[in-house]
């Protein structure tokens, strides 16, 4: 018995991305498409702008679009594509009347007592979600994903945290599924690189503090990390690319590096992929059109891990729409059900 | 009366670059192209798989290759875009013979007693001339240029210096061009970015140190800065972009770094750019394809110039082959002219 | 003295390319920048969003940018860069209050009394001027010049139509500047090809008809002629390569071929190329990045001429930007002035 | 009971896409790489420049390479993706020895007594493997698979030869990795297109001929239809895209066509694809990226299909290391097993 799945967004590239990862998924069925008010009542195969694969699934072709009205909304799990200004209007509305919300928004993530979860890095800040409820009388909550580049960052620095990680300063070399359909322009792009993400670096320097802080049973207490972010668009589908550089309050060897990586595991739900983090030995791995598929899109790889004085550099890549995505929300939805929280 | 110019290496892609800056230069007139022994004697124009431009310059079509014999070669200055491996074999067998070599190859880059000069930043240390016909015995001599990727960063880095600059971390996006012709296959790039550029990051941490140092008349006193670097390479076709974070011995304000900037310039030599480093305010730039000729590809760009703690995080941008390769054998000729060495 | 050049559209791509060639130009003076209502007083260098270069002239930064209203215009000369719908509209309302129109917009290109020149390939066509006004009653007038990839088929199809030519099957592979800015998005684009162009084989299967045809003092005789196009999009940034497959009434040798190509020849204009056609010899030319600014783009280059039974089979280039659209309307004012038409 | 597989040629690109295919496969079991004599004894896993997937199959990692000599092979197949000159060599040492060739080298393509074979279009051509063996007194047999870009194009000439096809004119945009690894440098084709690849165009232009002609016991009677061809590169990863003219001896209508695509079925073999020719209506249909994985690879699809006065105009697609190379070779080794000839 599959729970009823509604995806808020569904046109949008994110949106395509979760229906593509739902519509063979063992927990969830899709039975709700929710879009802006001039789709509702077509057919999402007749309106959609299908971009990231040949077909849009069978399932959902003759699924008619519905509005953004939580009173006509059957679902058990609601998951959220919605651009930021208009989640900060119709996630709450959605929460109050009692469903429950896995969001790729970035419109509540930083609230206080909203849960910004990796499931693999801080499942204990779902605790948050009681707290939400109080707070705001809701029936229902929301809970976050991070944004794309900061959960294939913060995936491969929680397990250096044991080893006294203080600081981090990361280059990204982030693609263009990154900026949604139809996104930047190719004569922006082709034979160039774009040095600015509008609102990303930002992201990327605060969520991680929260992901890796400390629930104390009220609220979180952010990590006490620094991390200083310069993203940069680069003419790659998918898959974003980050150069590090990590300072440790002590002399860290890339063996306990390596070491730490290759502890870390995944959990055992659905969209888990069977290795969390793929080091690779080669000089010149992880590269985005060979590496970003590992693990369905749900592994993180890292490799050129090397010292460089007190500090350690290496590069860590992700796919961006799913691990960075679509699939990071899904996984949080996995996570409440084991958690009883749905 | 122009002085009479060999290119040493002719067929490459840096050799090509040397043609074309050359081929309408007002001190300059191309003699000489030296190519590999199976190439002697044949008609340039017929030989080279000409990739820079759409034609072979009409003045070089018809001349016959000649061998890397300095006994055959008639020239006033020695423009070497050799591999390093040949480089290193060559270079010293012209030098011998008195020839003057203003050569783009890493071979000799960091001997002790030969310069490695950017104009703008270490002239003096042309100084070491002296020195090293002395030490080799030699009635010509060698001067380099630094890697490609070396000459962006210290162009930024030089006017930074009388700030307090300590420590530089470096992310490059480096050009296609970098890599030469065959170079980098299509299907390791399109849809990709390589992480891993064979020997890069030990030029750029290196390299930087002599060129800032001092030279005390005798040797050159390494500057004290450390530069630490990962470098990578994007499917762009010219120039290299640089992701730096520049840390200092004390607080420093995006208007200081601004106006070293600007404060910054060119030398007054034919192939200087009118401006040497050129500020961007918008918060996308620069951009590779659309900044990389500025000065005829010899300024370079920065831009994003932005507080990070006590640090400086900005981008610089630079042509590759242009101000960092074959522009800068070429303006360290014209320097040598000036300073009255040839 | 300089005429009074007036861009309508001049925020757009084709109007920035206008701009970029009208900056330097010695018969043209830029003095009114007409933008939609929006934009209208404020500066232009403020306003745009430049793509086609590192940087605005400086001549037309501070320019205000006026309204479309021909009242308050000051012009010798309008050129339009306007899309075909808006152009259908206000086009008209400039030619009445007595402005000369050179117009890159597809809407009146194929009116009867509208002439669609190619100053080349038929110049005696601005007769139909004469037609217009006493038709239409305007002061004015206008000149359009067909769509960029039938500029490039058509200054190639000329030379043979004295051999014989009946047939022609043309298939393109056409540049992402041709759609504009934003125009193609990335995620379309990259490691793919659009086979799809809307409008465009329609054009460039009957302009061919109009322009090679014969003008008897009243209107156009269309050329006994057909042409069959099947029109793609590739990622590249200028420059429309066409494949032809061309078939005659007799026999043709390649040397006839190559003789008609080489044999016509440019007019005496500012904007005209030294050469008008360029041939190429070797097999895998002509190349759009290498060919397209031939002549300053104004040169189309053609290779790979060879021989398939009674038919010929040849590749053409030309810049679809350039001779294309901005180029081609500077083309049509230069020998409209030549022919005392301004 | 799988049937024991050798590849001839393992290291290179299409060996890899082979192996690739084959670790899956229910009837084959890869027991013999076979590679040039520097690489024989050495680890697959080790020495292989993998470049199709993120990693090697587990399977094939630790097989010491062999060499290319049929007395030290224990295989019931081998699959050759030889470069045509090495097996012109060596295919027929094997085929000699007794061994059955499924080869996608073009070296014996052509010749009267090998059977060039694509299994929907003409499986009755195995007549020849008889002809072969008693012609050459061999033991075993080469049967061929045609060139990538073939084909593509004559699965979808195969339904319309009952309409009274007569002449086709096809315009190619093919794929990079039709070119193998290290192939077409990457500045070659950056923001570029290559209009020419070395024998493409003798090869789309001949085979078709062979492919669609008659067995009459003892030849092939070569079919009456002309082909004429032009091949260009451009910068995709993977996916032939042809653009076809195709004239009848009849006036044939869009709904003839689409229904002879959509009747020819595809085989019941293992790599047999569930539908044969996908046909789309969509205006701007196939697209390589999102078309080109369809039915596992071996799938084309056909688009834009439309009247053209009495010739019709359509595009189809094909992936060309799959379907057009290791998936061709392995679909015929398939349909020999099924006909008993191993």
């Amino acid at each position: 018995m599959k729970l009823k799945a509604a995806v808020l967004g569904a046109t949008g590239m994110v949106g395509q991305k979760f229906i593509q990862l739902l519509s063979d998924h063992e927990w969830f069925e899709i039975t709700s498409l929710i879009a802006s008010e001039k789709r509702v009542g077509k057919f999402y195969g007749e309106e959609v702008n299908w971009v990231v694969s040949a077909n849009v699934p069978e399932k959902v072709k003759d699924l008619e679009m519905q509005p953004m009205d939580p009173k006509v909304i059957d679902a058990d799990i609601v998951f959220s594509a919605l651009p930021s200004d208009i989640a900060k209007k119709v996630e709450p509305e959605f929460a109050k009347a009692g469903f429950v919300i896995a969001s790729n928004a970035s419109a509540y993530r930083m609230d206080e007592d909203v849960p910004l979860v990796i499931p693999e890095v801080n499942p204990d800040h779902l605790g948050l979600v009681e707290v939400q409820k109080r707070n705001r009388n809701w029936d229902g909550f929301i809970v976050t994903n991070p944004n794309c580049t900061t959960i294939v960052l913060v995936l491969s620095l929680k397990p250096l945290m044991d080893l006294g990680l203080r600081k981090v300063i990361v280059s990204t070399m982030q693609a263009l599924s990154g900026a949604g359909f139809p996104g930047v322009p190719s004569l922006g792009i082709m034979d160039n690189i774009l040095p600015f993400i509008k609102g990303e670096e930002e992201k990327v320097e605060t969520e991680p503090l929260k992901l890796l802080g400390k629930f104390d049973g009220e609220r979180i207490r952010f990590a006490d990390l620094k991390v200083s972010a310069s993203c940069h668009r680069v003419p790659v589908i998918d898959g974003h690319l980050e150069s590090v550089w990590a300072e440790f309050n002590r002399d860290v060897s890339v063996e306990e590096v390596v070491d730490a990586f290759e502890s870390f595991k995944p959990l055992d739900l659905p969209t888990s992929p069977e290795k969390l983090i793929i080091v690779r030995n080669e000089p010149d791995r992880p590269q985005p059109r060979l590496d970003r598929d590992e693990g369905g899109g749900m592994s993180i790889t890292v490799g050129r891990i090397r010292k460089d004085d007190s500090a350690i550099k290496y590069l860590v890549l992700g796919h961006n729409t799913v691990r960075g995505a679509a699939g990071a929300s899904i996984l949080n939805a996995e996570l409440m059900i084991k958690e009883k929280l749905i």
